[in-house]
């Protein structure tokens, strides 16, 4: 291929060492998963950044509802008073909310607020439609957009609205419950792996960093390339709190009316950011074939030639009978403007086919992570590209997880942390901690890196805390979070 | 079955002859599609309500892309200055738009409506993206919520917030988005025929009836049993208008500065009201079996007897592998009060098997429409079921389509029109326009009708304007519109 065109293409894209956050968002652009607006901290999610978004749905959609869960649809506004019912729950999302005032030219009787989370509207609809254990439990799910009015947005990242799932159950047992926020975080996990080529902790989160209203907050935690940590989902365990605070009760096995346990779990379109800070390059995306909205792009060279074209619409139309995202391009641009176009965009895997290629019956297969090349036969194609494609999606997960072995400290002091995060950059910080806030905050404050969770898989790295160096409870997982 | 049974479910519903407005009420709540909320003017849409939502979105989104459109998604805001860009359309929607005034507790420089439609937003994106010739077509479209402040809200037909898909296509040519904008109302019209069950009149709105800011505005028009029509798809060619209020210019095949050309179009959740009222009966809903979440449901007779569950589970495993959404029900309720239920919640087919049928090797399918049930033999069942949904998907159709024809007059004076109506009831009234403006006014004031739409196909009932008496331009299809 052309080098120089392909400079042209990449010099484009800011270096990720030079300025990762402009590495970013040059991608965000570059491979038109947004565009901005005029409408402040909002973006609009183009074609394929929404195509991506529509892969994650189906995929995880599939997944809920092999569990049992049902989809629904609750309004969009919540009357301030509703909000109001759940003391912690109103303090945690108030100063953040988007307020209506007005329908038409009519001051409103009550201000609505455009939903950040929709716990209170779910609450109200169990109170209406619960009576019995024999409606229990009840599992459901939407799939909605959300507001927080942040002052600080990033496309995917952080903006004032954006796109999620918000699962919300309600069982007869607190063991249930808990039973569900646990099985629904191994999903959100499974999917992240499986799907996403992303290695990720499980974990429960700090008093301090709990969801407002939750008794206790899972998440899993997964480590960006720059380094930094990024909370890619979380499963909140709500006790009866909310269920006293709304009132909902239901008829026992004993006759006995009692309150019912709750749960809420959620990803959302941050997701898509994960995506670009776990596998992108200076070349741009990479995407796990999963979610790759074109798996295959084929690439016919020198394609006045005779038969080039016939043949690269062969294997366009045989990959896509057997089911693979494929995309011919047989527009005017150079070959080397297309491989360095696909690349930006991430696609998997790419075909070339030229005459030379004819004689032989074969073509050439690249990898998009670790741009190799080689020449494979037109004898079952199907089969090779779908083995390219494992091999790409492991091949992501594999440096993902490399990335974060090689960016995982363990620390026994203060000074540790502050070493080891000088010495090799930001990263995950495994150490010991006594359970106090004070402590939390203070690690913090020193090192900069802030708890992110307390992993279900626990190491012993030491006896004592961190920070105060009395007994430690429990190993905490730190960083410094997106 | 149990006739009291039977009865003892049904009287909770009000009769379709009795209170057609409060059999319909009935059946949203009833049939679990919906559950009123705190939120004045909007719904919870429940599971089974959401999962006909979800077969309909299905159905259209895969006819959508087969046609090259691609999903996005806009900002749900729109600043006031934006929404004022164009006059026809801010004087259309701004009297009914939802304002926020306050992010947290700071209130904003500039208030931001909610969306009611996003022709505001795709056009400034399209001004963002939009250089040359080659970047045209543009073919969007975007699955979202919206918001339209209505006084008077009914559930599906008319809410404050409704979830809809809103088609957005920018053209280099007037012809190319006339042709765009007369396709989609086909594929509406085809949708509603082939998956809804429900027959459409196909025409343009007339000048006082088009969308603000339109050149032109197409729509179907169904019939509902009760004689009214519901407007259940509208297509519109914008011409350049949106362009140039805009700033949307691209360079032409001979490179001069040019507009292009706009088209929008939506279908609603608007649609489940008008399955409904097209198909339900005093037993509840019934189902086009094309988006019916249970296609077919499974009653066991005197399952304690040996081999009734056995053979019910095989059954259900039959039909589930070959792609029917099937649902055993072998919950402790009387078989009566399944078959009630399921009337209730419209499932198209219904399976009955007992302790004789075992020994015949048979079982009973009912279909729902008709009440009709026939003994079948349990070889090749699954064929024998795809026949019968097949069946209840025609019987269905034909029976709107002679609701329709009954229900259709043609009227050649507004005497003849309000005799018409008056002895047979609301219904489509077929009759000719001068085209003036008054004489639309009038027919509507004082025979009750309002035109529904000038249909594509035309017939000649007179030559004369069924109000002035001068010479006609078109047939005009008029009714009492939802």
């Amino acid at each position: 291929m052309a080098k120089k065109e392909k400079n042209k293409m990449v010099e484009a894209i800011t270096s990720m060492d030079e300025d990762f956050a402009k590495w970013y968002t040059d991608i965000c652009l570059k491979a038109e998963l947004i565009g901005y607006t005029s409408v402040k901290g909002c973006m609009v999610i183009r074609p394929y950044g929404y195509a991506i978004w529509e892969r994650i749905q189906a995929d995880l959609d599939a997944r809920f509802k092999a569990l049992g869960h049902e989809n629904v649809c609750m309004p969009m506004f919540i009357p301030e008073s509703l909000l109001n019912k759940e003391k912690d729950h109103v303090e945690g999302f108030a100063p953040e909310v988007a307020w209506v005032t007005h329908g038409g030219a009519e001051k409103l009787e009550e201000r609505l607020c455009v939903r950040p989370t929709s716990e209170t509207l779910f609450c109200e609809h169990y109170s209406n439609i619960i009576h019995s254990y024999r409606d229990l439990p009840k599992l459901y799910n939407q799939w909605v957009n959300v507001v927080r009015w942040e002052k600080t947005t990033r496309p995917f990242l952080r903006s004032r609205e954006f796109l999620w799932q918000e699962g919300h159950t309600i069982h007869e047992t607190a063991e249930e419950a808990i039973a569900e926020t646990e099985q629904m975080l191994n999903v959100y996990a499974d999917f992240c792996e499986q799907s996403l080529a992303m290695p990720v902790v499980k974990g429960q989160k700090t008093e301090s960093d709990k969801f407002a209203g939750a008794e206790a907050t899972y998440a899993i935690e997964a480590l960006m390339h720059d380094g930094k940590a990024l909370q890619a989902g979380t499963s909140h365990y709500f006790g009866d709190g909310f269920a006293k605070a709304f009132d909902i009760t239901f008829t026992n096995r004993e006759n006995k009316q009692q309150y019912p346990h709750q749960t809420s779990w959620g990803v959302t379109t941050r997701l898509i950011g994960a995506i670009i800070m776990t596998h992108g390059d200076d070349n741009g995306l990479a995407l796990p074939p999963a979610v790759a909205p074109i798996q295959v792009v084929i690439v016919p060279i020198a394609f006045h030639k005779e038969g080039v074209l016939e043949k690269a619409n062969e294997i366009y139309d045989e990959l896509k009978a057997n089911g693979i995202r494929v995309k011919l391009d047989d527009s005017d641009n150079s070959p080397g403007w297309k491989y360095a176009e696909y690349e930006m965009r991430g696609v998997p895997v790419r075909i070339e086919i030229g005459p030379r290629d004819l004689e032989n019956n074969v073509c050439v297969i690249a990898t998009r992570h670790n741009h190799e090349k080689e020449t494979a036969s037109l004898e079952n194609l199907t089969s090779q590209v779908n083995s390219k494609l494992k091999e790409v999606h492991d091949g992501l997960y594999e440096r993902a997880l490399k990335n974060r072995e090689k960016k995982t400290y363990q620390c026994k002091s203060m000074d540790e942390i502050t070493k080891a995060l000088e010495e090799n950059g930001d990263g995950f910080v495994e150490a010991m901690w006594c359970g106090d806030e004070v402590c939390e905050d203070k690690v913090k404050e020193i090192t900069g890196v802030g708890s992110r969770c307390i992993p279900f898989e626990q190491k012993h790295i030491d006896g004592k805390c961190v920070c105060c160096g009395k007994e430690a409870k429990c190993m905490v997982l730190w960083g410094k979070a997106y």
